[in-house]
């Protein structure tokens, strides 16, 4: 039963310093996660349904279950990464568990 | 350059029933869509942040880029799978158009 962590990241002041922040240092940290089975992320380019542009990016961590996602945020490379989001996300953004459908 | 149309379901008044009608109805008719390279979708346990538990399900349709995008909800069967979303999002959904990193 794959679970992700699904991260919306609101809209950043400054895109470019926020993109730069992500890729050269977020990334890195996230990757590093210990049964971390699988990373996806991008930008937002529109919202299709005609609302408000409300996210700039969202990120997908895999996990084999909530067991390896728990032991996973334990971690010293957890808790590095929890830290980095702490600085870099924008107030508004938000944190979902998600259980994939088989 | 791999885009991504993900679909925010916000919460139905009847999850039961909304997840029969989405199993059942919905998801068949997004994997009959020509050119759908991918198809992920899950339920949201949980806010991990502490904040509203917004959103019920997720969905995300994988595509080779924009154009293959475009033609696939110009097509019949895209046509179908917007008609049939519009009958069953629950008011508050979101859509929004995502560039996978690469």
């Amino acid at each position: 039963m794959t679970v992700k962590l699904v991260v919306l990241y609101s809209r950043p002041a400054d895109a470019g310093l926020f993109d730069q922040l992500y890729q050269d240092v977020h990334v890195p940290l996230v990757r590093a996660i210990p049964g971390l089975e699988r990373f996806e992320s991008g930008r937002i380019d529109a919202a299709l349904d005609g609302g408000e542009h409300s996210w700039h990016r969202i990120a997908e961590l895999y996990f084999a279950d909530t067991a390896a996602m728990d032991a996973a945020f334990a971690s010293a490379e957890g808790q590095a990464t929890a830290a980095d989001y702490a600085k870099i996300a924008p107030p508004g953004s938000r944190m979902f568990v998600e259980t994939v459908d088989e």
